[in-house]
C-alpha cells in the first residue's frame, strides 16, 4: 500500500513533476481541514463585530477558493487541473475556527493539494483579519481528511 | 495593548484594507514557523533519497519565498509590499520537519503575513513531495515567532 | 426559463462555486460588447497618432485576450477553463470605440464571464492609453450579446 | 490643460510605459464608479437570498480590491504601485447596484486605473453571481469620479 | 510543408489566438534547449560552492517548470493547456550550462512554447544566481529540439 | 571587481534572496538584447503580412513589458521592485529580429533581470507568432548590454 519511494524525486533526488500521461482520468475528490486556534475573547469579538452578517468568513472563503484554483502556481510540482468544485466552510467554536475545504474534478491526478491549499490560505486570511486583536493565534492542524477516486 | 476591535472590519463588519497612509515607514521584520509532522519512516526515506544533495528542501524553500512575494495576492486584505529579504530554512528531525521563515522590509505595515505565507506554502510543498510515501502527515503548528519594527 | 434562485449562493447566502460535475461537456461560445465613450477630439487624435499603424488597438486586444484567460483569477467563483479561442475586435467611431469580444471552448460551464472580462479589460487598457488626452471617458455599456451551447 | 498627445504612444504610435522617473512622489487618490443595471426582480431576490447577511457583496468587494492590487498585470502600460488603501462599496437600489471604489497611495503616477479596475471587476463578480437569475444585466457606466494629488 | 501565412495574424495583420476547436486532441510533446555561456571560472566556482549538493540547479529547475505552467500568461496568444509533465535538466560543462526542457500533454495544440518558456526562464534563474560572479554571461541559443504529436 | 562568491547561495549552497536592506536606494537602469534568428523568407512574409501596420511587434512589446513587471514571480530569488519605466523595441533585419529592452527604477538592487526577462519573453512571443511559417528559429543571444546606477 505504501510506496517505498517519493514519486516527486528521481533516483538522484532531483525534483520532478510526475508524468501523469498513463494514468486514467478519474473523478477525484479531497477534503481537508485546518484549525485556527484563537483566544476566546477573539471569538467573542468576532461574533459581536462580524457574525452573522459581516464579511469575515466570506473573505476567508474566497481566499481559500482562489488558492485552490492556483494550487499549481503555489506548489511547484503540482499539475494544473481544471476543477469542478471548490468549497470552503467554517465552524466558529469557543476557542477556534475549524475550516473545512473540499475540491473535486475529473483528472489524472488527485486534488488533495488543492483542498489543502484552500484550507491553508483560508486560515491565513482569517489570521490576517483577526490579528489586530489577537497576537497569539496559531494554525493548529492542517491535514487531509479523506480523498477518493472512482 | 490589545486593540478592542478588528481593524480589517468596519462598524458594519465589512472587510476593508486598512488605510496605512498615516503610518510611518519603519523597518519591519517577522519570523514564522510551521511544523510538518511525518512518520519516522518518511524522514528516514527522505534522508536516504533526497538529503543532503537532493532538491526537496530547495523546492520547498523556493515555494515559500515565492509565496511571501505574492502574499498580497493570496490574502485579500494584505497590502502589496516590496521586500528586502525573505528566507526559509528547515530542520529535519526524527518525526517532523521544522520550517522557519523570515521576511523583512521598510514599510508602513508589518510583514507577518508574508512570513506566515512563506512557512505555510513551504510546508505544503514538502507535503506534496512526501505524500506518495506518507498519507498521514499534518502541518501541526503554524505561528508567528516574533515581529519587530523600529 | 428564469431560475428563481442564485446558483452561486447557498440557502444561507454563502458564496459557492457551482459544482459542474454533473453537467455535460458542451461546445460553449459567448460574445460580449463594451463601449468606450470618448470626446470626438480624442478619436480624431487617435486616428492621427495611432491608427492605422500604431499599437493602441493591439495593446487593448492583448489585454482583453489575457483577461479572458485569467477570468477565473479575477472573478472568485468562476471555474478555470481551457479556452479554444478568444478574440477581441474594435470599431472606432466618431465619439466611441466599440469593443467586441468572443470566447469559446468545450466545457461543463459557459464562457460568458471570459468574454465579459475580455471586453471589460480591453476597455480599461484603451482608457489607460487615451486618458492623457481625455479626462471624461466612460465605459458606457458592457453586456453579453449572446451565448450558445450545443 | 488638455495635453495634445497620448503620452502612452510615441511618435510612431508605438505603445510605451511612460517614464515616471522625473515626476515627484505625491499622495494620489482616485474614486471610480460602476453601475450594474439589473431587473427589479433580481434585486428583490438578492435582498431576500443574500442581503443583509449573505456573502454576495463581500465576494464582489474582494474581487475589486484584488483587481486594484493587480491593475498593472491587467493593464499593459500601467506601473506597478504599492497601495495604501483600496476600498469598494455598494449601494443596492431598486433596479441597479452602484459600485464605488477608491484607491490611494504615495507614488509618481496616479491611481485612477487601480480604482477603475476595482469597480470594473467588482461589477463582473456581481454579474457572475446574479447571472443565473438575470440574463439581461449590463454594466452601464464605468467612470472616474475624481482624482487628486498633493 | 511550410505554411505560407502566419496563423497568429489575420489578413489585416491583427493578432489572434488561433481557434483550435476543430483540431483533434492528440498527445503532444516538445523538447527545447537553452545554453547559458559562462566564464570557466564561474563554472569552477559553481562546482565548488553549489554542486553537487547546493540548491542552484533545483532553483532553476523549479523556475523552468513554473514557467511552463504559466506559458499562456507570458505569451499573449498561447492557449492555456493542462500539462501531463514538465521536466528540466542541466548539464554543467566547462564553459556553459546546457538546459534541456520537455513538456507533454494531450491537447489540441502543441506544447513547444511551454518547453521553450521552461528552458528560457530556467536560464534566467541561473543567470540571476551566477551574476554576482560573472557579468558577461549570455544565453546563447534557445531553440526547439523536436516536437511530436500522435 | 569580480566577487569571489555567489551572493545568492549561502555557505552550504542553499539559495537565498540577498538581503538588500543595507544597500542605498539608487537610480538603476539596465539594457538587454535578444536576437531571434529567422529564415529570410520568414522576415519577408512578416514584412508583407504584418509590417508596418500589423500587431506582431506590439504583441511582443507588451509581452516583454509585462514580463519585466513580473520578473520577481518568474525568477525565484528576484526582489519585487516598482519600475519607473520599461521599454522594448525591435529592429527587423533580413534574417533576424533584434529585440532591445530597458528597465529603470529607484531601488536597492539592480534591474538587469527585469530587462533580461523583457527581452527574453518578447522573443518568445515573436517566436510564437512566427512559428507556423518557420520551424527553425532560435533565440541566438540574450545578454545584458549595460547597467548603471547612480
Amino acid at each position: 500500500m505504501k510506496k517505498s519511494r517519493f514519486t516527486h524525486l528521481d533516483s538522484r533526488g532531483a525534483a520532478r513533476m510526475v508524468n501523469v500521461a498513463a494514468k486514467p482520468v478519474q473523478t477525484r475528490r479531497a477534503v481537508a481541514e485546518a484549525i485556527l486556534r484563537c483566544a476566546p475573547a477573539t471569538i467573542r469579538q468576532l461574533r459581536k463585530q462580524a457574525l452573522p452578517k459581516g464579511d469575515a468568513l466570506a473573505v476567508a472563503r474566497i481566499a481559500g477558493i482562489q488558492a485552490a484554483k492556483r494550487a499549481s502556481e503555489l506548489i511547484p510540482l503540482c499539475h494544473p487541473l481544471p476543477l469542478h468544485h471548490v468549497g470552503v466552510d467554517f465552524e466558529v467554536r469557543a476557542d477556534r475556527i475549524v475550516i473545512r475545504s473540499e475540491a473535486s474534478t475529473d483528472a489524472r491526478t488527485g486534488v488533495e493539494m488543492e483542498a489543502l491549499a484552500a484550507a491553508s490560505v483560508a486560515a491565513l486570511a482569517l489570521y490576517d483579519m483577526l490579528k489586530s486583536v489577537d497576537k497569539k493565534m496559531a494554525v493548529e492542524r492542517l491535514r487531509l481528511l479523506h480523498k477518493t477516486k472512482h
